[in-house]
């Protein structure tokens, strides 16, 4: 049995004042190897409250277990860092200065006056005997401790920086060996992105009909994501996998994928030489960030307008006023226009056009807060979809901006087919 | 002697393939009014592991101690949902059914034939004898439980449910009782942003000097942001807060403000009419989406341009083809000509550009990745800022939309003073 603990330490982190990236990357990475996470905590940057967590740890570790703990933070050179001191009291390992870390300091003191040698000298500290994990970008270096527990099992420690620059590449060094040392059983795996479709409303149309057939070896989960949900699939057995899949299919065909429609987006038109515009108000550049968050976007996204006032959604794509009077900016003609205009502009293949009420003012009783339109224009023509979405202005933004890649998405597939 | 400790339990979240709000969000609540929080936990969906956690709390709590652990997650209708269970053992109270959360499940399951009765009854249980938290947007109840420890201390247990839609509101509605029964201690607290500074630089240039006449009550701390730093403050003496603000404002004229520029843009724009408009090319639509995170913004904000393709730049913005062709697009002539076309075009008082090289590829010898130009334009000219940022994709245009919009904020207080 092996057990694996991620510990983040910081007071910032524990007054919720920053969020701690450190835990969720590691857990992703054992979780893609196959490992198990038992558990992941954050602790402020508090001596006695570190020392009694690997007491517990320690206590927690049966003859010929193993656990591993891997704690982030508190490696630096303020008197708020306590990992080193802790890890000695722990260990019983005295502490030493590592010469090529301190070799290191004493250049960066030499070149920079900012860089005060005693008052950082402390950041160079590492546990006599014990591994020590080199940091090439930063100047704490980490250590790899590992001890026999009380009951005769094995505690591995290994502290790093809470800097992600500096924790990842110090993280990757050691992980194969780390890995080595923790058996893992075999899994297979499958995510879903389901577009348009809640959590419960999936558990009840896929899970449940079969959910006696299901062996307790499988385990399942779903995340809300912004307009869509993700679905983790994970069992020892293929065949279990493939019905879960087989019964998606059925439910939401068109409106399932195993990657994310941005991706797909990306891909899809690169692969045919398509060209992409965009023209957002209440988005207000989201979908054109989302869309350039991946690099090589160049290569099939023209650009696209941010049209926030009337008097850019005239001026800059040509909608006419007299939609604007008759039907208002939120509207199915404004859309339509919207979409067209871009596309006629930019001679663009595909384009997309957002337009709604983010709110939180801004409503009225006929068009509520939530309301919005997105229009699509292509090579055979134009169309637009009502969208409503009664939530916060932050995810009627965030829902908006994925729903309307996948229906952009969807937009483009269809006119293939026709 | 009080402890606040926060659970949230999820497999998603311990195998990384989620991220927990919940836990920051309620550490950020805590932080707020003054109580520090112990510790913040995430538990994978195994009830041994819950119930060994509130075991260990229970012999952490020593007689007339009082802790408080808010837990959420794990109350909803599936089988991998141990809340309630765990809860039930640990107390010894009975479980039973919510007479109001079991009439709502029984009118939602007549008016749709997506949740099954006995199926979803499971969400509705809660614990005999113990303070009921009503669910207004959804189906699971939560659970206030009071418990006397082993030692005569006193355990509270507020379990609520993962979703944050609900949990928020259900928090809040008990949230004062809560705080009523955990004194606190007055602290003074402040917070800074400094633009264009580091974490270790501030700390050498501010803290260091000063760092002997701090007492041990003060407490700080640094988090980096994209472009910039956030600077924690908190003592009970008022005295220290404006020891290190002042040595602040020596150090950082001009590049320090106690609030993020975006909000500051926000309200100075509305507040003097101005009209702004943004032009992006390798932030492809950030800035835009920042600007418009807060309600309010079309009052000031026109639009822009995602102006990702040479083309566009030319269309759009009327950069003039022999600029493209003689400096490129990623250049100080072609950011302020984006910028002064965009001005002259939309008529707003303010304008920005951006144009850089945000990688992987694309970058030269002459002009590396991380290579970025912010062009601005107002009343009384135009200037350009060149910026590098040697970093990954992702980081480039965080920190460029943050430092574009220190930099218009900055260009705007200027142009006012002359």
């Amino acid at each position: 049995m092996t057990q694996i603990h991620i510990l983040s330490t910081g007071t910032e982190l524990a007054s919720g004042r920053s969020r701690d990236g450190n835990g969720p990357f590691l857990c992703q990475f054992f979780s893609d190897v196959g490992r198990t996470i038992n558990s992941m905590t954050i602790l402020p940057d508090d001596p006695e409250a570190l020392i009694a967590y690997f007491h517990r740890m320690d206590g927690q570790t049966g003859p010929s277990q193993t656990t591993l703990i891997v704690i982030t933070g508190g490696l630096g050179p303020t008197e708020d860092d306590h990992t080193v001191d802790v890890l000695s009291r722990f260990s019983g390992h005295p502490t030493t200065e590592d010469p090529g870390a301190l070799r290191k300091l004493q250049w960066v003191a030499r070149k920079s006056s900012r860089v005060k040698l005693e008052s950082a000298r402390r950041q160079v500290r590492v546990l006599e005997g014990q591994k020590v994990v080199e940091n090439r970008r930063g100047l704490a270096p980490g250590i790899l401790l590992e001890k026999e527990t009380s009951a005769g099992g094995t505690i591995l420690v290994l502290a790093l920086p809470g800097v992600p620059s500096e924790m990842h590449p110090m993280f990757e060094s050691v992980s194969e060996d780390l890995l080595s040392r923790l058996p893992a059983r075999s899994m297979e795996r499958s995510v879903l992105y389901v577009y348009g479709e809640g959590e419960s409303s999936f558990q009840s149309k896929v899970i449940e009909p079969i959910r006696d057939d299901l062996s307790p070896d499988f385990q399942w989960g779903i995340t809300s994501g912004r307009g869509h949900i993700r679905v983790f699939l994970e069992s020892p057995q293929k065949r279990e996998i493939a019905l879960i899949e087989d019964s998606v299919k059925e439910h939401y065909r068109g409106r399932f994928f195993h990657r994310p429609v941005e991706e797909l987006i990306h891909e899809h038109c690169l692969e045919k030489g398509y060209w992409l515009a965009t023209a957002e108000s209440c988005t207000g550049g989201l979908v054109g960030k989302l869309i350039t968050d991946r690099a090589g976007s160049s290569g099939f996204y023209y650009g696209g307008a941010v049209v926030y006032s009337n008097d850019s959604k005239v001026k800059v794509l040509g909608v006419s006023q007299e939609i604007l009077d008759k039907s208002g900016a939120v509207s199915e003609p404004c859309a339509r226009a919207m979409a067209s205009g871009l596309r006629q502009r930019t001679g663009v293949h595909y384009s997309l056009s957002i337009t709604g009420i983010a709110g939180p003012g801004g409503g009225t009783e006929e068009k509520p807060v939530g309301t919005v339109f997105v229009g699509l224009a292509g090579p055979r023509g134009s169309e637009v979809h009502p969208l409503f979405f009664p939530l916060d202005r932050e995810r009627i933004r965030d829902y908006t901006a994925i729903m309307s890649l996948f229906l952009l998405y969807d937009f483009i597939l269809r006119n293939e087919q026709q």
